[in-house]
């Protein structure tokens, strides 16, 4: 508890005291605890990418017990995932770092232009756990994209009231998108705000690159000025399509898989633009636990040190 | 009750003990009890394939009374069918065998692509049944999966909640899935830990190939050089795609209808490679019942023998 | 009551003593009380067809006391009606004849290749009205089958818990069907058997033509030699498929509408292949009540005599 | 399973097949399984009668494990406690020994002429802990026994919803009953009465003496020349009580603590005067393990023998 | 989290890793995190005393903040209140300290020989609150008991579904009790165990004399030579009653209120008899803050040396 988490609780006056405790939890746990920046441990990929995909490459990883060790002995602030890997370990680890339940998955069996996410776990579920907050994607963009901001919505109402946090995983995707406008600075600011607005306490965002997809929000980047030229800037930009900054956003790793250098120099990037931080999941489990766990404490490095006040 | 049922109840720490009584019930019980290792005898080709295609190669299986008796006889884990069938004879054979209430099922008088089920049994029906659990098929893969895994969750909350366990059929299934990927080693895989996240307790899935279905596996399957070319080495990477063999993970009799050296030959890899027994349906009820019970011996005495842990 | 009735209600072993005395009262109501067959009276025509192409051959029928009066006079074991008939006439009739209140229906104004059917009546309302049974309507192989069978699973569910019987009329219809498939042997098999897996008591079919729809079925009916030839090989045929005979099972009355010769046929062909009965709807109230009673008169004849136990 | 279980189910006729489930594994668990006689070990006088009255004589039987331990080591056909001892053992011993949930208790701290219990436990409570059977007190003849019997009534149509069985404990005590009354032969066969009236599949009184407390009642007995001089006399009148036998009545010790010579006397008797079965408390862990053991295993050899049957 | 605290959580084995991770909570904040030992804050002198006797000696305390201020600078393991007092400070505080949310409360201004509490919290209060467990208070003896015992069975069922802990205050009081059997051994060991069966994780007694008030346990204690001389005898007596020591029991001040050596005495009696802590209340916040941390220290310097173990 710092004058800093004192600050970014201040942001959220909705809540009511639950929901701002398991915040302060998710703030004031493990390396980052005070700092006001989170590294997060998500290993939602056996899933969303199938087991071998994810988890041979190291094959300790196969095990759900292996995650809470590695999220627990890197220091991350929360550890998220979806139902069954939580249920297998909820028991052995309870206590030991804040949880985030994924509430809802998709796989990769079905090819679609438009993706949706089945309701896989529930706020009854994330109590029952033990979990500070529930996780929640959305895919704004996609046909489907109504049907998931209205599931989020209930879910979302139903975790406050019961004093959870609420975690948006926002990822643009769908038919009227090309693969390059999936990252577009334009369209991951808009998918912050879309989260913010649907009452997301820490929004996930990707990294954004300086392409512009939609015509009409080119013509005001251009106009305004906006500054995208860095990555540190449209960190900055996101940041600030997130309510001016009250929001916290955090970035995952990008296509820097196993690119340290790659890696350090975005998290730089979002540390100086004033980003709260990264949810690292391939790059962490992907690779031996001490290299992991190198890795990991590089990046909370970054994070630990002095600079741009997020 | 022995120290590998011990070791195996373990592993579901989430679960409340009334969950874990029933799972108890099912690994202590017939001729398999205490091994680790179930037989189990499934009964829903009436509903999935029809009555004549199913019953009429042994006509007293026409009689739901027949498979009570069949899996009593010898000396199967548990008999599961859908609501009719227990019905029929829940009272008659209260407290002689396991029961598992299959709480969906479907046709074929209807040809589909992408394949759904209908909810046809309930947790309050399983509790009235006097069921150890409930069974839930879901078809990875298919365009209808994601409104299948919200109903499993919902389900599989319910059933917890009061003390039930959760046994799933997971059949990838879909248009975008080829006939050979759906028996597929990496769609195997990946359907075993889809059922594995979404909470089951039981996974049922079918014997994979060596066939790999998705470009992105086959990448990893090549680089990490995951061994699959015997039927033993893949049906431990199936295993171990189920939380490195800490879920129940159990087979269907594959395509070896009828053919019995063949029959036992994969039960032989089943054991070899770490799985946790089988469910057969088709070779048991098809044929006579002194012919089924011989074969299901045959069965047992090869998932008695001691041999590769599972 | 008679050994007969006891018999057949000892195959309900999974349902309350309250479910057995409605079924009770509809074995043992009537001319054919005890002989374990029946007769019932349904008109839900109004509904499905339209009241004109219903009534106007005979135009009392308009009115909803004559369908009460018409069972009561011929003896039926039920009446069977949607909601409007029932109510209006269910204080008058009170206690007269059982009733079975049909909680769904369909009309023809919309052509459906795949056929639904809307709620329109429930549990509550069958107390309300003093009715011993709910009516379900299913079309196997419809698109939408699923979401019927959904439906009726969980008006069963509540209808056995409140003490009621449920009466399901399998129809197999939808796009994968051709039109003599509806009646095909094999599909009108199947219908049956998912109509008793789904936990019906008592399962309305359409008598079976030798035709067979499914590849997969044809393989099976001719490697077994299945006996099928006659009507009455059919119908024990389809009673086999009904849980070997452990549930009750009658026709409809075909397309024999006003040919009496060929009715009364059918009749003795369900009555020697062990059919439980009839319903007759068009055939009854489209005549004058003197030549309906007359016919049912015959009709009730033929049940009652002895010959093949049902 | 034997014919005498399957007998003693036959009576059950109203309940669904889950509670005749937990009914079976009762009769069908430990030593005596299948004899249709039963031995459970109950604890609840550590709340009844306070913890140092409890289990001072015998200090390990403080752990609430010790009696899990004892229950199962002894064969005993099931274990009876409070809530609190049942949730600090149910996950360790999973499986092992059917339990029952005592859901009211009452302690001494107050004395009370007419005494009233505490509901303490719940259906789902017992759902959760993986129970069979939940254990109910009524004192008839108490100012409050109104009011038990309604919340019985509530507690056991929610247990037989649920598949459960219900154990009631039948205690006549209150303001209008002498100290001899409560055990006197008319007040204990009129407690057994009012027990099976209320829905109860097990009965247990206590064993009663030959003293009639009833005016109205001695008359009766007087010139009916009811039987009641020896000891099996009196137990088969209370058997007779509880509808001719078709109700499981157990008794319990008595007065003959730890006169091992008396207790099984009285043991001879249940058995000769066809009494169910008997449930010893302070007998059994008011001792030694060994001893209660030694004493268990001879309270046993009288069950088991063959002779009057129950 | 320490070897110590895993083996406490191990005893806990009914409840769900949510109630678990709230356990560890409590046992893992503070100056006492992961010795096993606890030193709470309890602060409902206000409701129950009135608040010029509770804060007139330091009016600081009228203020709701002052006692959050208090637990955290102290290092308290929870402090606990009424719903006033925790939402006046909740938001403010919010992560700082676990809170315990007293959900029942009494006053003094009608006597009452036999007293009772109103239900003036919830679990939903608590969740919203951010609390860590709820605070039930009941007193055994009292005419009111059974009703208590009954709100607390189903305000603790809800919680523990909520992945709540549940903290009981046992107070035995009422008509048949003297003011020295209040605290006489056998009657604090007896609330204690009545504590624990009604399901507490964790149970809150004063500290018992070693009057004995029950003739029936006086018999019991001098035959079995029960030591109760010492207060360490005691203390390890009351414990015992607790199944054991399997449940956390924690002690009041007593009287010796402001009495600074006494007090001490008595912690170091609670450490060597091996109770899990203390709850001090009055001692704590009716002295200036300087001199109760002091005095909070100098306890918590006893609870953190080693010793017996708990």
């Amino acid at each position: 508890m710092t004058a800093r988490t004192d600050e970014i609780l201040s942001w959220y006056g909705a809540d009511n005291p639950g929901t701002l405790a398991n915040l302060s939890r998710l703030l004031n746990h493990g390396r980052l605890a005070g700092t006001g920046r989170l590294v997060i441990l998500p290993v939602d990929q056996g899933f969303e990418h199938g087991p071998a995909r994810s988890f041979a490459r190291n094959p300790p990883a196969y095990d759900p017990r292996y995650h809470f060790e590695l999220a627990i002995a890197a220091g991350c602030n929360a550890y998220a995932a979806p139902l069954g890997f939580l249920e297998a370990g909820a028991r052995e680890f309870a206590g030991r770092v804040p949880l985030i339940l994924k509430v809802n998955d998709d796989d990769v069996l079905l090819a679609e232009k438009d993706p949706n996410q089945a309701l896989t776990g529930s706020v009854q579920d994330a109590l029952r756990l033990g979990c500070s907050a529930i996780g929640f994607t959305i895919y704004p963009g996609s046909a489907h994209q109504l049907e998931m901001f209205g599931q989020l919505r209930a879910c979302a109402e139903e975790a406050k009231r019961h004093g959870l946090a609420v975690v948006v995983w926002s990822y643009p995707r769908g038919s009227d998108l090309s693969k390059a406008g999936e990252t577009a600075i334009d369209v991951i600011g808009y998918g912050a705000q879309i989260a913010a607005q649907l009452g997301a306490h820490i929004i996930k965002v990707k990294l954004p690159t300086d392409h512009i997809e939609q015509d009409a929000a080119r013509a005001v980047y251009e106009a305004e000025k906006i500054p995208i030229a860095t990555q540190a800037e449209r960190v900055r930009h996101v940041v600030d399509c997130a309510f001016a900054g009250r929001r916290i956003v955090i970035f995952s790793g990008g296509a820097a898989i196993f690119d340290d250098e790659k890696l350090l120099a975005e998290i730089r990037a979002i540390h100086a633009g004033g980003g709260f931080g990264s949810i690292l999941g391939r790059n962490s489990f992907q690779r031996s636990k001490p290299e992991a766990l190198k890795m990991l404490n590089a990046v909370m490095d970054i994070y630990a040190s002095p600079g741009a006040a997020a």
